[in-house]
């Protein structure tokens, strides 16, 4: 059975995330394993790099599933496509990889981008693909709170209760903030990296550096808060229009 | 009566157009007076520098209206706002300006943006702000194609039937195009300026200039069919999703 790689783009909005529910609930999971049952019946169970939750969307979400054909790889992604219609998933890459290539056990990186929009007037064209916040921003105190999260951590502060990993220490490897202007206002983009992340990591660390750039937090209390290693310690788990998984990296580029 | 000028954003997908219809269909000014009414009894009419058609969408369209009392711009925006949601149109910057100020004959000029993505897996984030197609461009033939079109031009071939305007000779000050890099595939961004716009001038230009870069036209075929001042011989006029009136210009910024 050959198997595939799907590199995965997604708008999370319509969905209650990517893991497929028992309760027939829609989800990403579920709709692009119904869409390979168009193609060969089913039943299949496709493995992600990252479970993203309700909401949350991808550029880069990657997964693998193993067919009975061989398939060239373009027709293929071409074909889910087609049976994916009219969802707002599109499988945007597609490879045949090793049978040992595993598109979560075999990830050594994931990464994050996070929308935050600091603008008084609503958006419009980013509605759903941004978090909105009504005031201004200091960037520079984002960056001073965001310094303090990086490397080596009890994440315990910054990661949902329903986390099901076995350990809360995990390394960061990167927050990156940059600011863009946007019409009537600024957004910030966040860029997170690491081997893998917690469950509402991204949500809870974005929620707090918020609170840090409004000028209600110092930046030293996110260190306070996470050397409590104490989940109410955390700011304010931001909402998950805004986050994106951006890309996923393996020993090897599997759509090079 | 001051007189207040309204930057707006919007997303012109929900949207039967710019222009009020008597029927009572959804469309951007009579959503825009009917907030206006909900902070002074009406009715309102106001006056937009560009008329939108069903679908298209506003970076920067401009309107004006008057009102019995003395707002503070920043409030007046704000107000209006709160009676548009949840509809994705925005006030994006508001001010007072003199009685003779009008937002459509004061006008000097007009900018609009066209979105061309250009990839063969769906787009899922930008689904109804760009113009999708599925196959590669050339931008060094739309842009000698485009080059035919600059300047003054009788644009009977790239005017509706339906066109309300006096005269069909114009003249184009501006089509930049830009290439973009977009997961996947690339992105062409039309940027179009002049005084003033003929009805589906710029999707008729669009959707002639896609032609060109599809390899289906030879770039001085522009050339021919502007010459020809022929209707039908006009390329097939592309969808509206992908524009966007971005700013209109006045001998003074109102918004400044």
């Amino acid at each position: 059975m050959p198997r595939y790689a799907l590199k995965i783009e997604y708008d999370g909005g319509p969905f209650n995330g990517w893991q497929r529910q028992p309760e027939g609930q829609l989800t990403v999971q579920g709709a692009v394993e119904a869409a390979l049952g168009r193609l060969q019946p089913g039943p299949h169970t496709i493995a992600a790099a990252g479970r993203t939750d309700a909401g949350v969307h991808a550029l880069g979400q990657v997964a693998h599933c193993d067919l009975a054909k061989d398939w060239d790889p373009f027709r293929l992604g071409g074909a889910i496509n087609a049976h994916l219609r009219p969802l707002p998933i599109s499988i945007v890459a597609c490879a045949q990889v090793p049978d040992d290539f595993h598109a979560r056990f075999s990830a050594m990186e994931r990464r994050y981008l996070f929308r935050l929009v600091a603008r008084r007037a609503p958006v419009t064209h980013d509605r759903g693909l941004v978090w909105q916040v009504g005031h201004d921003l200091d960037i520079g105190a984002m960056r001073e709170g965001a310094a303090h999260l990086i490397g080596l951590h009890d994440f315990t502060t910054f990661r949902s209760s329903m986390c099901q990993s076995a350990s809360p220490v995990k390394t960061l490897d990167e927050i990156t903030i940059t600011q863009i202007d946007y019409p009537g206002g600024q957004e910030y983009r966040f860029a997170l990296r690491a081997r893998s992340f917690l469950h509402n990591q991204v949500r809870s660390i974005v929620g707090t550096l918020e609170r840090v750039g409004a000028g209600n937090w110092e930046p030293d209390k996110v260190r306070q808060v996470l050397e409590a290693a104490h989940r109410p310690a955390c700011g304010p788990v931001c909402p998950p229009q805004g986050l994106y998984l951006r890309e996923a990296g393996y020993p090897f580029d599997p759509f090079a």
